[in-house]
């Protein structure tokens, strides 16, 4: 089964996610800088979430290139990520309106600690698929870099109830690791 | 008559169908865990719906990769699937906000046979188009499960008014049925 | 310059606007029958609408199939048309929400009329293109049948004012027209 | 690594941008003439909006064009420009709905300047990736017109605290300029 249309419909539904995302700005009520103010929290989780997303399409998109063939558990595989990261806008919206309330900072990690299970779990069907000897299974490697980031968001969970602000911090902090480029797939295209 | 664009069009459709529906996941009000309750039958509709309309981009991206060509019937009849599929936010969101009441969830399963309905009509404009002797006409057969599906969804309707519970076990039992993937295609594409 | 991608972009930006229609159909408040009631005249819109959107959609699918390139003129003539199609979720919820009332109705076609214009245009521009004797200028003729339908939306804005039935038929009536596949391209791409 | 999915990629968020912003013009309340009436403001920031984003949908269709490969850091040069466009139609409503108040304006101005950054920003890491001699060089040359462009809306931004209309017009006034086609790319893939 080819992958080219499972590809297309990824990019599709990733492409709205990190568009609809931004129908949760609400236009500020006034017409002067005070207007913006109360904005911040929630441009904040905007920009946040749009990088966030954005690492996925990207790493999908590296990903995607070495694969050679899909089958139906690859399907539901990514359909269950592709349905963690939808909740992505609302997940967004509850911890900006709520300006970073411990609650929603947790939800907001659970949602992150989904998508890099169901990651994870797409990695492992497709490691299932191409055999160890692979274009693919060379640069996925252990997928080391995404299950620490799998455990820091667990941890990010827990520590939130200790200290919303230490849960904020580790989504930063993994989302900067992950801007640094993937160079694991990048490697195995160049030779 | 390419049937590329055909199937990038319908892509396109179903992704932003799945994607909006996370819009009427309303973003709950208040910032502890006491706000989330009332989300849950809205969320579990919402995973319902999620997974029903990933069975039908799943089957059509089966479906299509068997199929030659398409003509203006065609056409016609996967907007038709694409309408009632359309509608998938809209009833989804009635069920949940009701919280499982008799009529949205009667409403939903027509949607439900709507949507089986216009699929078991694709399949018959497709199959007029390819004749009988084609890998098509092999891979879909008498299309046994759709059939069945659609007369559960119309049954579950009647069901829902002596008891709604009925009708919402009947749709989750219809999909966990088709979440077992369809080896009809698989097996020809494989010969 | 190639046309797969504008095609890619026209399907985008169709799927889209075709789509989020549905979120002007508001969620019914309310858990009985005597709910859904009021709701019928958007419904009726919508379904006009998804099928007024699903004819320019299989137009322009059908026109881009004989088109061999474009330039600058028709990337324009194709996002002007794009702009009129986008104010229709936004002209066919005023029509609905306020049960077809006269302006609404004749906002609805000066809608119709704006995008049936537009389409000339982007007949025009690509005909200018490519020449009297190409398998374009054969397919689209003198595009009588779009001449006409920008002749009747023109007349049924006016009429509206008479009696704003009028109006509604006439635009149900152009649609029922092209709901009769448009056989003059696939005649061209059979030969 | 390949330029495919880059775009499509592209052209999909694009075409979203372009059509949520649609979204923002509310359904009129009431149903004659005088409910469209404190609508203009709104209407206008659409359409100058539509105009914007169709221009850079345009301009990165031409660009793409002529460049053979993208790398890590393109993707996200891409993606920075994305993120500017999305917040688009919010700073759209902000405007239309303020009537033009001169914050909204200045703020309005601020995202194109970001956006004409991130252009610029997008056309440096693509130069740097392909070289001096390649198609893409020759066919961007040194951007003047997009330089202009950034300086025209940094100036727009403060004139508009002195006269909020001198901001406005300007932002049209570089609108118009772009519309006239970028022969800089025909010319050279003509040759």
């Amino acid at each position: 089964m080819g992958k080219g249309r499972v590809e297309a419909f990824t990019d599709g539904v990733v492409a709205i996610i990190i568009t609809i995302m931004v129908l949760d700005l609400k236009v500020p009520e006034g017409e002067d800088f005070s207007a913006l103010l109360p904005q911040w929290p929630i441009f904040l989780c905007y920009v946040l979430s749009f990088v966030n997303v954005g690492i996925y399409w990207n790493n999908l998109h590296n990903m995607f290139h070495t694969v050679q063939r899909v089958d139906g558990g690859v399907l539901w595989a990514n359909l269950h990520l592709l349905f963690w990261l939808s909740l992505m806008p609302v997940t967004t919206a509850f911890m900006g309106e709520n300006h970073f309330a411990t609650v929603p900072v947790a939800v907001y990690g659970f949602d992150l600690a989904m998508c890099a299970t169901a990651y994870s779990i797409l990695v492992i069907a497709l490691h299932r698929l191409h055999g160890p000897d692979t274009a693919f299974a060379k640069a996925i490697g252990r997928d080391r870099k995404g299950r620490i980031s799998l455990a820091v968001y667990v941890a990010a969970v827990g520590l939130t109830f200790l200290d919303r602000w230490i849960g904020v911090a580790l989504y930063v902090a993994v989302a900067l690791v992950w801007l640094v480029p993937d160079t694991r797939f990048a490697r195995v295209i160049e030779k």
